[in-house]
């Protein structure tokens, strides 16, 4: 089982019991060890109070990007710290995608970029995720 | 209409369009001109892939507490950066509490600690919030 | 050794190698385990291009809380993630406190709120720490 | 005066009264309006207690680098909430560069993320900075 094919198995079974992720809508486009590019479809139900899409979605969208990137490599992440900037406001249909770029990578730590992009490509949203890489692996290597 | 029955006033119009509150199931506890207290449940709904609740769900929380609470000054108010530590897990049928607590408010700037509590007291997250306050109001004053 | 014992010890060692810590002229006004207040003045050398101090003096002192107050439970922990939002000017000659709360703390991550006052109680700076706890002690146990 | 001049002459005022760059060494390597490369070395006195350098140096040029780049458009900005991740230690002699992206600007509002690497083009610290930009100009038009 190679890199790619290991993050695929592992963001299948996150995604599988993820009922939040589907509620979502959400869309694996691509998915690798530490990087995956998210869709989703802004909906009515998900606007808040000015008529926009409420900060949660898009938190959410990207929140659900950090936990497939960072699993991907293989072993249980935990997320420990996040933030996002809401730059630009978001409508009922509009389509967005999260792209996750890993800033940095140790035996313990990770720490995750990822933008939120509205269907033109402008960038909706920038988000911070630091992840705390536990000893437990999602596949156990067999003899 | 003192300061608090203007919060109530501001944050009732704000909940009754904000379809994704509903959803979330938010009630509200306590409003105020700069604090609230909010309360929802954890539905199977908004479990994760670790079959907790999806970070999604407490930010969510924390961020319309931060929208309610800043807004009930009477003047429109927006999200510019927030961020949130996830400090323990939440099953289904977990009750969480937000609190927010009003670190700083300038002319331009506020600045939130919400913090997210479980049924029997535990916090289970911290968010803070940094706002930017527009010059709009949310009800005009008639001469 | 007590709790406070060990913690004052570990300041003590850190303290005395920390060159910036003594170049800001921080004083270490009490020590606990997860917990610290310090106290530093601020000179002209500290001071930015608008004439107040700059947004590094309060991060360093608040990350020299940071440190001192997670390492003082005795074990080595480094910062993984800290934010700060300025919300007062200090000029030249104010004294400034950095007292810190433990928010959360786990085998492997402590969660640390940092509120920076003046000498006249008004808070100027709220940084949040995260930070992660090695295996490494800094006092081994004698047999 | 086109915009890079005007940026250039903006940070140069600002740095000609910014005591703690002057202390820090910072050198100027490129401005521009919403961006500038900024570059210092690691000095004994800006080591820390585990003999690297303290995370306040590495806040500190990046804050620096934040406040050039924002000020850089000609009018005054300043920081309303700041994070970052030391991800690489530094020791005693590294020189380091820090690199400002605009993420977004808006009237009220600009996002700028910092990378802060070392000599040999590592990665050793991400920032993220947001400002609010005032009504005032740093240099009056004239008639």
């Amino acid at each position: 089982m190679n890199k790619d094919e290991l993050a695929s198995r592992v963001v299948a079974r996150m995604y599988d019991a993820d009922w939040f992720s589907q509620w979502l809508g959400i869309e694996r486009v691509e998915t690798h060890a530490g990087a995956c590019v998210l869709r989703m479809t802004i909906r009515k139900e998900m606007l808040n109070g000015f008529g926009i899409a409420h900060g949660g979605i898009t938190y959410s969208l990207a929140d659900s990007a950090l936990a497939f990137a960072s699993n991907g490599h293989g072993r249980m992440a935990v997320s420990v710290e996040t933030s996002i900037s809401h730059t630009e406001q978001l409508n009922e249909g509009d389509v967005i995608l999260a792209k996750v770029n890993e800033l940095s990578l140790s035996n313990k730590i990770g720490v995750y970029q990822i933008v939120v992009e509205k269907q033109d490509g402008t960038a909706v949203a920038f988000f911070k995720g630091t992840v705390y890489r536990t000893g437990k692996e999602w596949f156990e290597e067999k003899a």
